[in-house]
Order: C-alpha cells, then sequence, then structure tokens
C-alpha cells in the first residue's frame, strides 16, 4: 500500500495550463514538497519493508497496529498537497509535522507490538534496541511543528534533517541480516 | 484491490485553496468521513484476508462473488465524498448506508459459496459459524438507512458502531489459526 | 496492473455539489456505464488470471503482447467517463465499442502469442481451441461500432450482450484444470 | 510500482464536456503523447523486471537506487500531460525529455550498483555489458531537449527513435537466461 500512495501523490502536481517558465514558476514549492514526501515515505518503504522481513508472528494486533500506520501515511498526500500550494505558510507547515509525527508514534507502536507479541526472542527487538533514531526523529517533529508559526524555514529545515538522517540505510537491521546469513 | 481502494480514498480530500483554520474548517466532516470509511474498509481488508488464508478451493463462484463484494466496496470513495462533502445530509447519509449495506450482504454470499463449494470438511464453516456478527451488521446498516432521514447523527452512531463492534479483529477465524497450528 | 484499472475507474465517478436526489439523478447514467465497465473488466481480468495460469512460456513477445491489451484495457475510464457523462451519445458511444474490440484483438493476439510459442503441447491451445466466444465477441463490437450512430441504445444492448455471455466463467478452461488435476 | 504508474497516468486524459468530434479533436496530442508515455514506461517495466530477475543480493544501496528510478518514473504523468496539453510545445517538450534523461541515468546507476555489489561472478555484468543501448538513449535525450526550443518535432522525433529502439526486447539478458537454463 505504501508503493501505491507514494504513486498516487504525484496527482497533486497537477499540470499547469501555460506552456512557459511563468507557468511552471508557481509549481517550484509543490515539487520541493513533492521530493521532501517522496524521500520521506521511501524512508517508510525500506524500513517498513525491512520490519515485516524481521516479524516471525502476524496477530491481530499487528494487522490493526500496521493499518494505524498507514492510516497517517495515506495523510500524506494531502498535507503535500497544501502545504506546496500555500508555499510553505504557518498553518499547512505545521500540520505536515502533525502528520509526520503521528505516522512516526505509529511506527513507534507497531515495533513494540510486533516485539511485544514475540517475546524475548524476537529478531526484531535484537535489531532495533530502543529505536533511538526513531525517538530523535519524533522530538524534531514536536520541534517543528509550534516553529511553523515563527519561521517555516526552521521546521522544513527539520524535515529535511529528518529526512537526511535516515536516508542512511538502517545498518543494525541490515547488520542482523548478514549476521543471520552468516549463521551467527 | 482493497489495498488500492482504500489508498486513492484520500483523492477525495481536496486540498483547500487558503491556508488558514477558516479554510481547513469546511474539511473536518469530510476528513471524520474519511476516518470512518478507512476504518470501515480496513475491517474488510483483514477479514477478507482471513477469509481467503481459510479457503481451500477457488472456483468460478468464488471468483465472481469476491468481485460483486470488490464492486461494493469500490463505491465507498465515492459514497465518502458526498457525505463529507455534503456535512452528513440526510440522502448522502443514508446511501453510505446502502453501499455498506451491499457490500455487507456481498460478503455475506463469498462466505457462503466457499462454505457451500467445499462441503462438510470446510475449515472457513468450522471458523465462521452463522456469521452472528455479520448479520447484525446488516440488520444495524437496514436500520441506519431510514434513519438517515429523520436524524442524520443517529445512522452515523450505528455506522461508527459497526465500527467499533469488528475492531476486535476475529478471534474465531484466530482461534481456528492457532488450534490449527498446534494440529488440533 | 487491471487492478489497479479497475479500482481508478471509480474516480470517473465525480462527486456532486448537491445533496438531494436532484443532485444524483444525472449520475444514472454514469453509474449504469460505471457497472458495465466494471463487470467488463471483472471478465478479463478473471480471464486473464486463467490465461497466465495456462501459459508456461513467457517470452519478450509474450510480455509485450500482454502489454498491447493493457493498454487498450487502460483507455476504459476514459471512454467510461466521456459515454456516462454524455447520457450515452453517438460519438462516445461508438468509441467505447472501439477500445473494447482493440481490447478483444489484443486478447486474442496474446493468446494466439503463447500458443505459438509454446508448439504443439500447449496447455492453453488444448483449452481454449479456436476461441468462439472471443471472436462472437469482437463481432458484436464491430456490429456496435456503426449502430451507435442509428440508434446508441443498440450499441449498448450488444455491450451487454457480451458481458451476459462471458459472465459464465470459461468452462473450457476449469474443465481442462480439472482434468489436470485428476491426471488426465 | 511501476504498473501503478503506467496506470494513474491515464488519469491526465480528461473527459471532455463535448460529445462530438470537436470535443475530441483537441484531445488527440494529449492521446499522442500517452501512447508514447505508455510504451516508455513498458519499455522500462520490462527491462526493469528482467534487471531484478538478474539481481542475486539486494542491498540498501540497490533499494535506493531503485526508489531514485522510480522517482524520476513518478514525474511521468504530470510531464505526460504538461506536453499534452499544450500540443507539443517548446519547454514541455524540452521538460519530457529531461524527465526521461534522468530516468535513463537513474537506470543505468541502479545496474551499476547492482554490478559492483555483486563483484566479478555478476550475472547481470554478464548480460548487460556496458550498455550501449542505454547510452545511446540518454545521448539522444541530451540532443532533444536544446532541440525543443528549435522544432518540438525533432525532440519528439527522438522520443519516438528511442522507444521504437528498445521495443525489441533486450536479446542479451534473454540470451543470457536461455543460456542458464540450458546449463552453459
Amino acid at each position: 500500500m505504501i508503493a501505491i500512495l507514494i504513486t498516487i501523490m504525484v496527482l497533486e502536481l497537477h499540470v499547469p495550463h501555460g506552456s512557459d517558465l511563468a507557468a511552471l514558476a508557481p509549481l517550484l514549492p509543490v515539487f520541493l514538497t513533492y521530493v521532501l514526501s517522496f524521500v520521506l515515505i521511501a524512508i517508510y518503504w525500506n524500513n517498513h519493508h525491512h520490519l515485516l522481513a524481521l516479524t516471525d508472528r502476524v496477530t491481530g494486533g499487528v494487522l490493526w497496529a500496521n493499518l494505524h500506520l498507514l492510516f497517517w501515511l495515506s495523510l500524506m498526500p494531502f498535507v503535500t498537497g497544501w502545504m506546496g500550494e500555500n508555499h510553505f505558510a504557518a498553518l499547512p507547515t505545521a500540520l505536515y509535522g502533525v502528520v509526520l509525527l503521528f505516522a512516526g508514534i505509529a511506527y513507534y507502536i507497531l515495533e513494540q507490538v510486533i516485539i511485544h507479541g514475540e517475546g524475548a526472542n524476537s529478531r526484531l527487538r535484537a535489531a532495533v534496541g530502543g529505536d533511538a533514531k526513531g525517538i530523535i526523529s519524533m522530538v524534531l517533529y514536536i520541534a517543528a511543528i509550534p516553529l511553523a508559526f515563527v519561521n517555516q524555514l526552521l521546521s522544513d529545515a527539520l524535515y529535511v534533517t529528518v529526512a537526511l538522517m535516515w536516508l542512511v540505510p538502517d545498518r543494525r537491521i541490515e547488520a542482523r541480516f548478514r549476521q543471520e546469513e552468516n549463521g551467527a
């Protein structure tokens, strides 16, 4: 479903009526927001893929925690379109952070539900640990939301910071896979 | 296909033109309807997933019963958008219930077609029994449709009741899986 | 991809502005066209599913014959919207038939490419034979296209006839599966 | 995700208001652009399918190189709509080439990341070699971009040339598959 979401988001990039640079210029903030959202959802896509690969037991609780995450991600095309079309105005920029924050919380809940259901031998628990990177992201989102009413660029800078922080694939989980392959 | 449906539904959340709270406020009923529809479709997604996992024999009849269910679910983005944009007016609220009712009937038919095709040893028959919860949902929808013309809030309350009733995953089917795993 | 296509088609059912029957009434032809297209694409979905299950060798030619079929099916949301919004006017009704005809031809080509590539032992050849039903459908489409300029209802009746003719799942292919299961 | 992309692109073919030929005529350039984009994305779909089938090791780098390719392809519906609606005007025609060029570069990077990660025994390296066809395509795109400001038809001819050049499935990769099947 994350694949569908990241794809339909392009429908918020409305085709302009004119055919010159003047017609394209107002689309620049929409495009930049699109790039940011694409990267942020792509990060979820990759991490979610690794997460499920490390999940041994899918209970009803895991299914609902997963749908809860998808709910918040499903709002990304909407907040992306709203923030982009309003040149990063205060309220849309803050709402963008709210959706990201709740998606982050939902991801954290999903991790905990899986680990809790699997008990002491959970492979995910061993790989993720306390998920410091996830918690730092949420702290940055919490900071970005009120900052949007002071200066939107500060909030945008925080969103970009989170994206850059995650662009490096999760070496803990990758390392875990490699360990298992080597029979460690 | 249910994954695609639940995702494109967000396209009915049209991005508003302004960037302040006044621009966002009229979207509240659309958003609430979106949340309700997301939960109701997610319930179908989960139950449908369990249903197919318990299905041993896919005949032509099962394929068509499944497509019949998908037809009614495919109308959800439309009735969600119509009910939300009209602040839960009478006719859209009733039509929302009509689509839910027919989706419920289609799901029941799908269950029966699978069970009928598999005969006495059907694992699904053992798990689902008479499907009391499905029948109660349909009774509530039948009540909600005329009630929309008396007071829409009553209908909405019934839709929310059905959602809450199903949010608990189907323990009968889960229990059945666990029994089978344990070799019972 | 057919699953995606049949799902996004609902986006052509635009949410009306009013909330009473007068607002809903003009949508009736769009809705009827939607139902017809849903059934016709669902038929392709089922048959295509059976077709690929009987295909043992996927060559480059098969991939392109398949994409050729998907191209014509991808135009269905467009012609569905156009025919529905113009209350089955002559030209849109004819164009609807043109797209169906080319989809039918593309399906026939796909069958032949698969059979040709597999040679004398092709399971598909044994199951499909000369594909009389496919050829009859194409003849009906060829008749429906000019008839749209005489009386659109005649064309619509022919489209419905084809849908009804196919709604019965392809017993030849189903029978073939059963034979194979029984080791015949 | 490429399957989703190629499907939602039809949503850029907006249903016209009238029902006669005069209403349909302005859609011709949009339709032609749609056909061109459908073929170009279908080529990526096929090649990408073969590429992944020859990939033995999916690292974090491969995942991100893949998402980078999907990013550029995700812009295809937008540039397709813009070029089509402006009857192949200069700037939209050039931008269409820019997106194609970056998609081509991203595909090349993806190939190199896979080959680099697999080392000397990479099956992909043996199949693809220096990827002359990919490099020629990029050279043609680089030529087409400035040519759009001289004469758009020249650029369009180059885009069509690339499509025709690739329509023939990649025999090197197909041959490699056949060799492996034969135990060579």
